[in-house]
């Protein structure tokens, strides 16, 4: 697709595009993090799109359950191998970002780039990197990371696996105690991976420590059949994802060599004595890692989906704003507007906090290094509420652009299913949202009852600042909305709070009381979160270098971001006196002015979300517009369409047709 | 499944039953609607489930596209036989809510039964009903029902197939004149039917008419190959419903009598002289059928989600509330509650409002038989917004329960991935939901502003009502609550009506003023709906003859509901002074008191739900909760796990894992 050819091009998207009044190429860069890393992605990008391997024989969604597996293990093994084959291979952990798309319904490899080989880095020692480091990164061994078991998921305490050790040989006995102890849900497990880093509780000289990661050889190494002791499979079909073979996995008493423990930080020396980590909480480092990573993940999604519903939006015409006059583009409808620029509102909230939280990230993870763990509690409340904000916006919001695209969102070849189905998905792994939600409440509750004694932790400074905002002016700034969002959560805090101590006070325990005031302090906790999310997004925004074009437009995006999600939640804003019924109404009649003046711009922001028509793989969202003929071309490489009449005519309906005559 | 044998059943759902206390069967009545209506529908279940020809040889996600349509067809068939070898069984026009479940992803002949039937009887005069409607009853042709294009949806006026009369042979010339203008969507369409009503502009003597039905003979009776001038075919996989073979459906100049125009209401005579229906408005009673239809079978799918959600939370266990205390079921969780419960009121508020719908659309359809259509607006509007409400409603209800069953509810083996997908389609198809809430705000805006003038209609009468609501009361009866959301309803017509008028006052032509203002709109037609729902709910629980221990749970279902879409709007309640910050925050601690009320009879009334395993479908929902053990059972059953090591092993893997070597 040559982009400066207009004249293959949809007419409407033609004119949305010369609207344009900011530099698309500079936007891209914030997007991407700078002009080097738009230069890098593309570099990977172009590399694997020009592949023919990579191309499917017929979409996906008409093979059977085994045929997609093996279709996907065939891209994902040619891509691990050109991967390898590039001199800056290795690298690519650090540009999993720009792989989005390539490979269509997950990838039986990418545990083992994601979390194999990170736990690997993280928590082996030296001799134990030596042994099984590079022979992962040659792709030798394929491993995967399996802690989730059939009744145990986000709680890990409550793992049933157990690693006993038996001095007499130097061995841990792997073993599955019950069927609720089977492994389940690990990517890769089922038929792709040899090996697996495997959380189980650790028992030593009659005692449980609690679960420790262990490496562990599944399968041989020449015939691939699971070893003795071993009962390995695929856990079935899903709502999406279902080319990963997901798998479970049971111990018999299996036994491994002590030596395969991962004792970068814990270790059971030969006898058995188990000699504790320096640092309680130094395995943290791996876990934030992944977080930081599933808000940037959850940013592409909605960025595919907005991209999709805004060029759509453009080339669609349907029903009548003035009677009489041709049907006008959907983007035209303020409420299709509604739908829509919030979403492109929201990338780029989730871009600026998924670069905040991994400054901190690195920062306290140097710290970490020199036994620093004060910042800890910090980091893990704010990856904790980030990572269920952007799931959760980002699930929602996908939806919400699948939705706004009618019937033709329903189409597998819109790609709008595949991108929600694969989205969604993050709500629940790493930690499930209300359970996180409920972690971030607990440390905010506790940083509000020491208010007065210093903790050095800044994302929740604001709770010892009791001044009220002056309500009466009838327009905010951007700052004066933050700190709109900024009373909203401390109130919701202070609420939450004197209730607990309340139902403490009548008698009730801590636990009962904190479980009875649950659903407000997950408000409190989404409170939060979306404070420091509009906090990051104004301060960026502000302290951006940009020419004025590029300015204009995230100005105005960071602007109806706080406008939109105070008019959502506008209740816990005037509960609070943080706001008027005024001022409600006045900053609900910018928004809608704010949707006028960002309605011209949309096809270009998206556009400068530079997502290439084959990564997009959407018959809806192509660059050029031509949907129309798009999808007619998809639906006929149908395998039904292949004849005039199926064999299942014959079969069933003919019998049926005949059987009154 | 013996339900009175407790050996072989889960523990905790055997302490869940015998908290019981009221009396199942009769809530079970309630639901289906009177006693007789239960015994039907068990019924008929009971000669489905027994019959083996609805089993699957594997779970259908596993087979290709091409194998699930021929495993469908192949039991729709055999559902359409067996239906018709009762003596009653043409009554299942009445019951098909009894069928949910049978069969699991689309049904090829179900537009067959819901729409083409219907179309015959409401549209074709008894001549034409005489030629086809027993040949359809006798499924001797298959029909479908072909109105949205590709490139026209919600906006009917808006289609581009023609039906040209040609006076000279008394032939209608149907035509498709664009890429655009191709049919798109009708489920059977594309390899099932031989027969189809098509929607197209008719013309005739120089000029259009407008959208008018045509019946037309898609395939020869014979061979069943499509017949010349015809281009049919499936239009692609889709997020869920993959059975049904959605189809295309072009015309060549394609010639049928005239006779097939379906000319009970409109007609043309053999000159080409078109003959307007005695009232314009006619044939709305068939789209209003389906409607209230949507409006059930909503709830049916939100019964479904709830039922699996709310036993599985009752068998999951998890995490802790009191450190070092086993875990507890994730049921005791306020957090789960909260997810579950209030689905459960829903479901009655569904119930509800659709009988509700349905006995005002039999009086009105009366009054039409007469051409009185006074009450066609409101019943539009009523049928609109319920349609609207109820498929939004249940679509993120089901979503809710999925995400509240963790990992799990992402297996497709949990069916609540395809209770999604089978629910989220409601939101678009039949009017899509934005288009449709905004008919209704113009008849709330149309109402408020015609104030005064004697109507009938009921629903909209509120709106002269300005008197408000005392609120200084710190406790609300039922009855004062559902007047709190009619003073939050008013109020924002009010305002949207207030902020228009200023827009034409300033210059704005209405139709955009109209268009500036209907994100605030389409508050206003939910809120409408939500008050009518509300309203419904108090009145038929408050005048309910049941006995003590039903009409508690239910009261305490209702007061649940109405206070949990306070908490969710509570900004619009205190906006309009209907309720104070703390009124909301007594409300708020009452929904956990009630939330705690209700958690011990979760189980009982999903159980009165009475949904048998075989419809059920789900691993995790099972009435005897052994749900790890369905699980993993079902887990085998993946064809991948058939071999230890797959041939993609072979072909892929071993390559890239030697080729380092």
């Amino acid at each position: 697709m040559d982009k400066n050819n207009e004249r293959e091009c949809n007419e409407d998207l033609i004119r949305e595009r010369r609207k344009c009044n900011f530099n698309i190429e500079e936007l891209t860069n914030i997007v991407d993090g700078g002009k080097a890393r738009t230069a890098r992605r593309r570099e990977i990008q172009r590399l694997l799109i020009n592949d023919p391997e990579f191309l499917d024989e017929i979409p996906q969604d008409y093979m059977s359950h085994e045929d997609r597996y093996s279709n996907e293990l065939r891209k994902s093994a040619h891509l691990m191998q050109k991967l390898a084959d590039q001199e800056s291979g290795h690298d690519i952990h650090q540009d999993i970002g720009a792989l989005t798309g390539i490979l269509k319904d997950g990838n039986p490899l990418m545990v083992h780039l994601s979390m194999f080989i990170p736990a690997i880095l993280g928590q082996a020692n030296s001799e134990q990197q030596e042994k099984w480091l590079g022979r992962s990164l040659r792709n030798e061994i394929i491993g995967t990371y399996a802690q989730t078991e059939l009744g145990h998921g986000t709680f890990v305490r409550g793992l049933e696996t157990r690693a006993t050790y038996d001095p007499t040989v130097e061995e841990f006995v792997l073993h599955t105690p019950t069927i609720t102890a089977t492994k389940w849900w690990p990517g890769g497990l089922g038929k792709t991976c040899n090996y697996c880093v495997v959380m189980a509780q650790l028992y030593t000289q009659g005692r449980c420590y609690g679960p420790h990661p262990f490496i562990v050889q599944l399968r041989d190494e020449e015939t691939h059949r699971s070893l003795p002791g071993i009962t390995l499979g695929e856990i079935g079909p899903r709502l999406g994802l279902n080319s990963n073979d997901n798998g479970f996995l049971k111990f018999e008493n299996h036994r491994i060599p002590r030596t395969n423990m991962l004792m970068k930080h814990s270790q059971v020396l030969k006898d058995g004595t188990y000699v504790k980590p320096l640092h309680n909480k130094l395995s943290y480092g791996t876990m934030m890692l992944v977080r930081v990573g599933i808000v940037g993940a959850c940013s592409r999604s909605l960025q595919y989906a907005v991209t999709i519903a805004t060029r759509y939006s453009a080339v669609r015409h349907q029903s009548e704003i003035v009677p009489g006059q041709p049907e006008p583009q959907i983007l035209d409808y303020q409420t299709q507007q509604y739908k829509v620029i919030p979403q492109i509102a929201s990338v780029f909230a989730l871009i600026f906090s998924a670069r905040s939280l991994s400054k901190i990230q690195s920062s306290v993870t140097a710290k970490l290094k020199d036994g620093n763990t004060d910042l800890l509690p910090e980091l893990h409340s704010l990856s904790s509420g980030l990572k269920a904000l952007s799931s959760s916006d980002a699930s929602w919001g996908v939806e919400v652009c699948r939705l706004a695209c009618g019937g033709h969102g329903y189409l597998a070849s819109s790609n709008l299913p595949r991108t929600y189905t694969g989205t969604t998905c993050a709500i629940t792994y790493e930690g499930e949202n209300t359970v996180l939600l409920l972690q971030v409440a607990r440390y905010l509750i506790k940083s509000y009852r020491s208010i007065g004694k210093e903790t050095g932790a800044s994302s929740v400074s604001y709770l010892a600042d009791q001044t009220s905002l002056a309500s009466s002016s009838s327009s905010f700034s951007n700052k004066a909305l933050v700190q709109a969002f900024k009373l909203s959560a401390l109130s919701l805090v202070a609420e939450a709070e004197a209730r607990l101590q309340k139902l403490c006070d009548m008698g009730q325990e801590f636990y009962h009381a904190w479980n009875y005031c649950s659903v407000l302090l997950l408000k409190c906790a989404e409170a939060h979160t979306r404070y420091y999310i509009c906090e990051k997004y104004e301060q960026t925004v502000d302290s951006l270098k940009a020419s004025e074009g590029v300015k204009n437009v995230l100005q105005s995006l960071c602007r109806l971001y706080l406008i939109y999600h105070i008019t959502l939640t506008h209740g816990d804003f005037l509960k609070c006196g943080a706001l008027t019924p005024r001022n409600i109404a006045v900053l609900e009649g910018e928004m809608c002015d704010l949707l006028a003046v960002l309605r011209p711009q949309a096809v270009s922001i998206v556009d400068a979300f530079d997502i290439p028509d084959e990564l997009l793989g959407s018959t809806l969202g192509c660059w050029d517009g031509n949907v129309y003929q798009r999808l007619y071309d998809e639906a006929l490489k149908s395998p039904l369409n292949k004849t005039d009449v199926p064999d299942a005519y014959y079969k069933y309906l003919l019998p049926l047709m005949k059987s009154s005559l």
